[in-house]
This record gives C-alpha cells, sequence and structure tokens, in this order.
C-alpha cells in the first residue's frame, strides 16, 4: 500500500533530519531549522528511497541522500516564503519562519538548511566517494542557477511581466522550481548505483509536471485546512497557471497523460518500480 | 612581493569565477551573480592557493577551491547587506545587489551562490574523489550552522541584546562569522593533499582573529573611499567591539600578537609559508 509506505517513509526521513539538526552545535538556528523540517509529503524523500531500492540499496544506506533531498526542499520553502519573495504566512498548516521568528531568521535559517543538504550528500554511509562526489554535483545543479535557482527567478521576474506567461514559459519555470529536484530525488540511487538515470529521468520529469499541473488544480479547487496553506492565491493575482491557459479539464487531462508516460517510463525496472508507480498516481489524486 | 603575488591572484580567482558564472545557463541570476563576484581583496582565495602551494599542488588544480571560498564569502556579503539583516547600500564601494536589483534578487543570489561553492569543491580537476569530498564537508562546516551561519545568528541576536556582548561573546561569535571560512580556506591544500591540518588550521586561528580586529580598528580610523564601505557604523550603533572592550591600543596590541602565533605556527612549513607570512602581516596593515 503506497499510503502505509509514505507514512513509513515519513517517519524515518523525519527521525533522519531531527538527528542532523541535533548533531548541530547549540546556538540560535537550531530550533529554526528543526522547525522547518517538520511535516511535509515527504514525496521527495520517498523518491529517493524508491530510487535507491531500485539498485538493491537499502534504506539506511540511501537516508541521507533523502534526508538531503528534503533539507534542500525546505530551504527553498523558507526563503520562498519570505516578504521579498512570496510574502507566504502560512506552511504546512504553521506559521512560516519568518512569522514565527523573523526575516533575518529565515535568510539564515535557508542558508544553513541548504548547507545541510550539501553536508548530507556527503555522509560516508552513502558509499563510496565517487559516487557521493556525483550526487553532490547532480544537487548543485538541481539547485543553483541551473535548477531551482533558474526557476525561482523567473517566478519573481513573471510578477512582473507585461503579459502573462505562455504555457512553454511556464513549463520552463516549473521545470525549473519543483522539476529539478524531484529529477534529483528520482535519480539519487541511479547516481549512488552508478546506473544509467535516463529512465528514472524521464520518470521524474513527467511527474513533476503533473504535481505542479496538479497543485495548480488544488490552487482552485483545494481546501486550505487539508493543503496547508492559502488557496486561490495564484488565481486571485491574476498569474498565469495550467488551469488559466489549459482550462481545469485540460489541466487534468494533461496531469493523467503525464502519469502515464511516467509509469511507461519505468517499465524497464518491472515490479521493482511499482512503489513508483503508486507515487505517480498519488501525485495527482493527492489532496494537499 | 606580497602585494604583487595578492594582484596576480585577484586577477586569475576573478577569470575562474566569471568563467564559472559564464557556463551557468542563461537566465535572470546570471548578471546578479557576475556583479556580486567582482572586487574584494581575495583574501580567502589566496590563503587557498598559498595552501595548496605548500603541499606543491599548482595553481590551476586548486583554483575551484579558491574560486569556491571567493563564491561562498560573495553569497554571505549578498545575504548580510540585505535590509533585514545589516542593511547595507554599499558593498566594495559600488551599491549592493538588492540596492541594484531588488530584495527577491538578493535572497536569490546568494543562495545560487552558495551552491556554486560546493559545485567548485566537487571539480575534477582538484583531485581524487575522497579529497573532493573531504573539501564539499569541510566547506559545509565552514558555511553551516556550525560555522559562518552560527556566527551571523550570533550577530543578529547580538543586535537585539539587553547587553553590548563581552570580549568571549565576541570572539565566539568572530570564529564564526569570519573566521570559519578564513580557516577552510587555510586548510584547503591541506585536506585536498590529504595532509595535517593542525598548523594552518592555528595559523588560520589567529590570523582570523586579527583580521577582525583591524576590521574593527578600520571601522573607527578607516576612510570610506578606501574601504569602499560606510566607516563608524558598529561604534555609532552602540556595538561592542573589539575596540570597545580593549581600546585602540589594545585591540593594536592583541593584532600584533596574534599575527606572531600565526607566523609561528606556520614555521614547519619554512620557506613554503612565506607568502602566508606576508599575508599575516597584510592582515594588520591593510587599509581596506
Amino acid at each position: 500500500m503506497f499510503e502505509t509506505r509514505l507514512k513509513e517513509v515519513q517517519r524515518s526521513v523525519q527521525v533522519a533530519l531531527d538527528a542532523a539538526v541535533a548533531r548541530q552545535p547549540e546556538g540560535p538556528l537550531r530550533a529554526p531549522m528543526h522547525y522547518a523540517l517538520q511535516g511535509g509529503k515527504r514525496l521527495r524523500a520517498f523518491l529517493a528511497l524508491e530510487s535507491a531500492a531500485i539498485f538493491g540499496i537499502p534504506e539506511a544506506q540511501a537516508m541521507p541522500a533523502a534526508a538531503a533531498v528534503e533539507a534542500l526542499h525546505a530551504y527553498s520553502l523558507v526563503h520562498d516564503d519570505l516578504p521579498c519573495m512570496d510574502d507566504d504566512d502560512l506552511r504546512r498548516g504553521q506559521p512560516t519562519v519568518h512569522v514565527k521568528w523573523d526575516d533575518a531568521t529565515a535568510v539564515l535559517t535557508g542558508d544553513v538548511l541548504q548547507t545541510l543538504a550539501f553536508e548530507l550528500c556527503a555522509d560516508p554511509i552513502l558509499g563510496a566517494a565517487d559516487r557521493r562526489i556525483a550526487l553532490v554535483t547532480a544537487l548543485a545543479k538541481a539547485s543553483g542557477a541551473a535548477g531551482m535557482g533558474h526557476g525561482q527567478a523567473l517566478d519573481i521576474a513573471a510578477e512582473t511581466a507585461p503579459e502573462p506567461l505562455t504555457l512553454d514559459q511556464i513549463i520552463a519555470l516549473q521545470a525549473g522550481k519543483t522539476g529539478a529536484l524531484i529529477s534529483f530525488a528520482t535519480r539519487a540511487g541511479a547516481i549512488l548505483a552508478g546506473e544509467d538515470q535516463n529512465p528514472l529521468q524521464a520518470y521524474a520529469e513527467a511527474v513533476g509536471l503533473a504535481f505542479q499541473i496538479h497543485d495548480d488544480i488544488l490552487d482552485v479547487t483545494g481546501d486550505e485546512a487539508a493543503t496547508g496553506k492559502r488557496v486561490g492565491k495564484d488565481s486571485e493575482a491574476g498569474k498565469a497557471t495550467f488551469v488559466s491557459l489549459l482550462g481545469l479539464d485540460g489541466a487534468r487531462a494533461r496531469a493523467d497523460a503525464l502519469i502515464q508516460d511516467a509509469i511507461d517510463a519505468v517499465s524497464p525496472y518491472a515490479e521493482k518500480a511499482e512503489n513508483l508507480r503508486a507515487a505517480a498516481r498519488f501525485v495527482i489524486s493527492r489532496e494537499m
């Protein structure tokens, strides 16, 4: 059962993240780091652990990579929520870091969470040094000016653009903003095993885009209590979204087709990819 | 001649940093990344390259480590200058990133500069994967909640503290805020060579503290045109500084003694450490 498995991952990655924070020295950033690392779907950690499992890498060995993805994701949320960025006061149903502390603390907390992600990718338990270096390099590509940072910057630029974005522009934006890290998570196992990353890359591209389309659908149809964040925000802001560009039915049809592509992409792994198939279906059925 | 050598490093590390930015894909962050990486003393890059030279590692091989230190330093300055942090509008004699662009761009630019630093530490030219992983781990320790992030957070906390900091508290704060990265830079060669880091660590601790004491002295005696930043800021703000705690003569005497400690620490390297000795003397004689 996918949801049982996801709950197990939520528990185990939380233990790993809490332990990573507990290893940091006492100081003013420990509490906000700990806070920013609570909750969430942990879909990225799930993808990393399932990707590792395909290549026979046990969960205990792959866990720092899963924790790294979640630390990087948490850093991006803390900075994204800042008043000068998306200005969100609610995240995962709780006050955002800059609301609970202050803006300076949120900047620094995001900063050290990014650092933690790289530190975790270097953890000796992950395997040989050349595999860990490959993981560090892949995380840097996913996170930096070629990946998430690029997507975030396009998103900021879109807010002051004279015209709403086109479909191609939104796809490019999302490929950076959410796609790059989902792709890293999904390829993590292949990177650590030194195996071909292409089937997982194809799966991740389709799932990542479907994920964002479904997020836009939830922004229209979702329930604030279930999603844990403000809904209707993007449509109110007049931002182009997959729903505004494709219509609700069109967006749903596109997401469905992408999930089928994702399922097809991992056919080389046969039954070893069963949990990845279930995760793909979850991405377009979730209510949060 | 130390100053000739420093100028050479300034040129060569700038070439490496500009090339690293040019390798990033086109996008809104390229220009502010490039901008934030201009200028500066490049003392950290110098320390990294001299540290490498002691162990026979040529400059071309060690350069990504030197560039990584400067990228990490630049990221910390961009975030430190933000309105919610130190709120500085002038850096290296130029408008800060958030003044020239906006706060959101400055947050993202700092973020991707941190990422770039880790990417550079994984550069294959630096040597065997296990040495590069050791470098990544050391950079994470220097940058994160145990290093620079910790120091920055203590600095923010000090601003709202009811009492000015004591000497021990300022030393702890500076050990994180500036000392951790200076230490990383100085140990980089030993890390890449797989050699004992202790003499360089001792040198770096002394130089790092002397550096900060001299910064406090410049804040009182310095010239805005020479330093490229606002002077008198800390003393106006009623912040405890090494000068307020030790007096101007006491601060100078302490910095002199630390530089002698630093020079003694690298005696095992004999004439190979001549440039490090000159750098130590420079730290307490510089006017910027």
